[in-house]
């Protein structure tokens, strides 16, 4: 698949030079002396709890795009699908807020929990408080008894929205850690792919996917997922996904849910709305209280087609973070009240 | 390639079901008696110049996602590819609120200006009056002298973006459509196709494309556009879309430019950031005064891979409604601080 990249060793930081040439008044860039590992930060420090983000590249705007207000404070970007440097997680941490501590927030993947929990113990030798959150919302890579084990996909960027909120608000460290697992204990998300991701450096296909076949529960470089069936209807499509993730779940009576609705890229929003009709439909037939529904792009593994879906359990205080605005240039989430008409 | 859709009849109609399942605190639907055609229009209706878009479906988020507060009232929306049919303009138009007037914005395309034109006439039977802006952005469809005549694409957004800024401010019509036919004058756009889109009922690809070549210019539906070349680095691309864009804009001294990068949806945010980093660059090198930046996906033609630059040369008015926060669900523009954080 044509690509447009210059060079692909240089592909996280000339991305990053270039959201930096759109963005510079809200965020910088953290240099680092080896030119290869970069970070960046948000430019309106406050007083506060830092969030810090961090993974490898190629699913954006996971990562760039998780900073923001009432969202992360900084990130540490990785090379494509590579874990980020512990050079780099550090250097993060140096230049955000960091007096009242600092969480990372990181999908739940060996490279990722390796890395952070290294400078996790580097930061505490200068005097930085850190936790580390990992993320695991995704139902199929371990069964719910092992749910510390499962992966971090999508459902992340409800976990950071959460936990930036919480920190925005002032809380302190342990409560904006507290928070955030409970976010990540209540988040949950499954997927169905409908056609293979490229490798941005060579636009080369990820995995093999027969036309007119589908995949549920697939790793994004192709780790066999849990049903392989032909392609059906969006209907059905919808059917499928919501039996998994509601066997899953086992929301209770009452349960408020957050649902989100996640393109990978490929797939047109004219198709994720046809989707979300159906699942917004059986939701209701279970009788399960719908507290926001939305969908977005904001998890895209390169050039995938296909969505997952995933879904929050709120209860009053991760409601209450959850409702705080966020804002990112490629992570805006908020109610058209939360926006100042009156000034214009 | 694998589409997500129930019947290829019903994808408008249930995209709109969809949509409304998640945004129905906003937005409702306007029942039309043979239940083929659809439109939609903002629940929060205030006494002011109503905009109203319409056009083929296909390309969301243009036409659904373009009906928001700062943005349009309402939308008529047409099959896929097709121009709305006129009953379902007029009936938009009879609900949307339009005491004080009724402007119309759609792209400079033969059916959708046959209809607008037709409604427009109708409209005015019944007491509403109405004005008709058809967007013509699209630089390789006719040259600079006959700019009327060019056809309208991604640019669109900015004109909806700005009429419905200054409808919002609570201007008259005729000031309205001034101000929308200025914001339509100076808005130009250029492309580069990588990869054919779909057709979203077959999920057959629209055109031919081979592997390794790109196309300057190109029509949606494969229509030649006016440079092929062989693929080459994001800078070279970057320079080659620049060069044309420039040449037609020949922007003055002192002259302030809005840059939108508008992502066909398959070329991935890391490309888009990749590209637009030279394309500030170059803007710099030339002088240009960069009043703002962004990119965005506003404008997709299903599954094509590559991407449109819009430029907008602002005066002091259309700076001000440019700046203006329009906020729906799949169109988000505003800044940081025209957010109310400090109610949290």
């Amino acid at each position: 698949m044509n690509k447009i990249i210059n060079h692909p060793d240089h592909m996280i930081s000339e991305m990053l030079d270039g959201y930096l040439a759109m963005y510079g008044d809200q965020f910088e860039k953290i240099p680092n002396p080896n030119g290869k590992c970069n970070g960046m930060i948000r430019k309106d420090r406050r007083d506060k709890v830092s969030v810090v983000v961090g993974g490898g590249g190629g699913n954006e705007p996971w990562i760039i795009g998780y900073v923001g207000k009432g969202l992360a404070d900084g990130a540490a970007l990785g090379p494509v699908y590579t874990a980020p440097p512990a050079r780099a997680i550090l250097n993060v941490t140096k230049e955000v807020p960091h007096e009242k501590g600092v969480v990372y927030i990181a999908a739940n993947h060996t490279g990722d929990v390796l890395n952070f929990e290294l400078v996790s113990e580097l930061a505490e030798l200068e005097g930085i408080r850190t936790e580390c959150v990992f993320v695991t919302d995704d139902i199929t890579s371990a069964p719910i008894e092992h749910q510390e084990e499962r992966r971090g996909v999508a459902g992340i960027s409800m976990v950071v929205k959460i936990a930036g909120a919480a920190a925005e608000a002032g809380l302190e460290l342990d409560e904006v850690v507290r928070i955030a697992r409970k976010a990540c204990a209540n988040t949950y998300t499954f997927s169905v792919t409908t056609s293979p991701g490229y490798m941005p450096g060579s636009g080369k296909a990820m995995f093999e996917m027969p036309e007119g076949e589908i995949e549920y529960g697939m790793g994004f470089n192709g780790e066999n997922g849990v049903l392989h069936t032909p392609l059906t209807s969006a209907d059905e499509i919808a059917d499928t996904l919501m039996k998994y993730l509601l066997d899953d779940i086992r929301p209770a009576e009452g349960d408020e849910l957050a649902v989100f609705v996640n393109g990978f890229g490929f797939t047109s929003k004219l198709e994720l709305c046809i989707l979300s009709r159906r699942v917004h439909e059986i939701l209701c037939e279970k009788g399960a209280a719908i507290h926001d529904m939305f969908t977005d792009e904001l998890f895209c593994p390169q050039g995938t087609g296909g969505l997952s879906i995933s879904i929050v359990r709120l209860d009053e205080e991760l409601k209450k973070y959850y409702d705080a605005p966020a804002y990112a240039p490629f992570f805006k989430k908020m109610k058209m009240g939360d926006l100042r008409w009156e000034t214009r």
